[in-house]
Parts: structure tokens; C-alpha cells; sequence
């Protein structure tokens, strides 16, 4: 199972520490360059108002099962976590689409590294892809902590 | 980028003509054996109520770019449509977690046919991946079509 970039993401984050744990509330704005091959896949995005984005975190450990998180002090399996570190580090954001111009989409709502491959852009679809009350205990617990 | 099978998935669709365009709102359980060596990972998942699912569409053309959709009569550009041929065929699926037994997880709302390679699994995060009234321009016009 090879993957093939289809495109490179443009990111002010340029470090792993200066990316926020979490980038969907952030106003920060993101450039999706697709490669001129991939453009006809384009057609009719202007029309979508948020996307799914698929990207490689190219500078994640993959052997990690075991994350610590910001969020509380115990360790949770990976795969309750959104951690960068994963077998396949493949990361997925839901962003609002601002602006295409061309093959660039300007969005905002990510947390990519500068110059991450691009593997995907789905369109999102509020009524398959929108659970409202979803529950993650250790998460919950631990923002309950915070407050 | 080489991905690695984390597991696999057991469905009821056997072939692509068995599965529904959209598995979100069906009933059918779906079990995803996660192999052994990536059970670490799956520490505390019995407190998420709801999983977002990655897996290899193995059984795709990846050199589809306009695709023709169950919707309407328009090809649209595969970013903008969630058909399982696209450039890098990783599915995403969000599902009800109704159960772990060891290392499968029993779960409802997918549509992976059977035997599809498992990639990644995260939690689902009401607070930053449910976006309700997302808009997506053809499918919106071709659902007020049907209707």
C-alpha cells in the first residue's frame, strides 16, 4: 500500500512546537497546493463550504502505541488519541474552504506541519459526519479537571 | 509513504455492489480485528462512544479523477466526492463503538467490503470535528432534486 502525494501543504507552523494541540479553532490560514496532474479532481470545490483533509505526518515516529497527551498526565493507547505518532501517521482536519484560486485552497481550521504531503481532500458532509455528544472518557475526564 | 495494515475488517459487503452509497445510517455490524502487535494501542477505547475509522480501499482505481456519483446525472472532481477511486483510496468512516472483545472492535455504520485493510483509528471529537449546516453545492442541489 504505496501512497502518493497529491499535493503539499503550506503551513505558518514550521516545527512540531509551534503547532497547537488542537488547530480547528485557530484563525490561522493554511495554502493546499495540488499538483497541476491532480487538478481536474478540483472541479466543483468552490461549492463546499468545509473539507476533510488528509495529510503524512512525514516527521512522525510510527512504533509509538502508548501516547502521553497535553490533556492529563496518564498515558492512553494511540488510538484514543489524535497524537501525530502513529503506525501510519495519517492526520485528519476538518477545515472551512475560504478561498480556490486555481490549484491553491486557502483554509483555515488545520494543525499541518509546513510542507506536509497531501493525501486527500474529501468533501464534508454534515449528515453522516456530524455526531453531536460523542463521548471520550479519558478526554472528558480530563477537560473536566481544567475547568 | 508505506502504509501498514493495523488490522483488518470484517463486513457483511462482500462486493462493491453490496454496499450502500453511504454506510453512516445503516444497522449492519462491521467487526475490525486489530492484530496483535497493535493492541497496546487501543488502551481506554471503551470509553469512546464514537470512532473515526481509516482503511485501504483496496479494490479501487486510483487513476480516477472525474467521477460519475449515485446522486446525479454531473461528473464531479473526486475531491469533492467521497467515491472509494480516488489517487490514495483511504476511506473515512465515522462509527458507533458498540463494543470491544480483546482486540475486535464491534462497530455500526460503515461501508467497507469485507476483508479491507484497517489503517488507522482515532476518537471521534464532538468539539472539533462536528460541523452541522457544512455545505457541499452539487449535493445539496441534487438531494433538492429528488426530493
Amino acid at each position: 500500500m504505496n501512497l502518493e502525494p497529491i499535493g503539499i501543504i503550506y503551513s505558518p507552523y514550521r516545527e512540531s512546537q509551534d503547532a497547537p494541540p488542537q488547530g480547528r479553532m485557530k484563525m490561522d490560514i493554511f495554502e493546499l497546493e495540488v499538483f497541476p496532474q491532480f487538478i481536474p479532481g478540483l472541479k466543483d470545490i468552490e461549492g463546499a463550504s468545509h473539507l476533510i483533509v488528509l495529510y503524512w505526518c512525514d516527521r512522525s515516529k510510527r512504533d509509538v502505541l502508548l501516547v502521553n497527551t497535553p490533556w492529563d498526565t496518564e498515558p492512553h493507547g494511540v488510538f484514543v488519541t489524535r497524537s501525530p505518532q502513529r503506525p501510519n501517521p495519517i492526520a485528519f482536519d476538518v477545515v472551512d474552504l475560504l478561498e480556490r484560486q486555481g490549484n491553491i485552497l486557502k483554509v483555515r481550521g488545520m494543525d499541518a506541519l509546513d510542507k506536509s504531503p497531501l493525501l486527500d481532500i474529501k468533501p464534508y458532509n454534515s449528515r453522516t459526519d456530524a455526531i453531536l455528544h460523542a463521548k471520550v472518557d479519558w478526554f472528558d475526564q480530563a477537560g473536566k479537571e481544567e475547568e
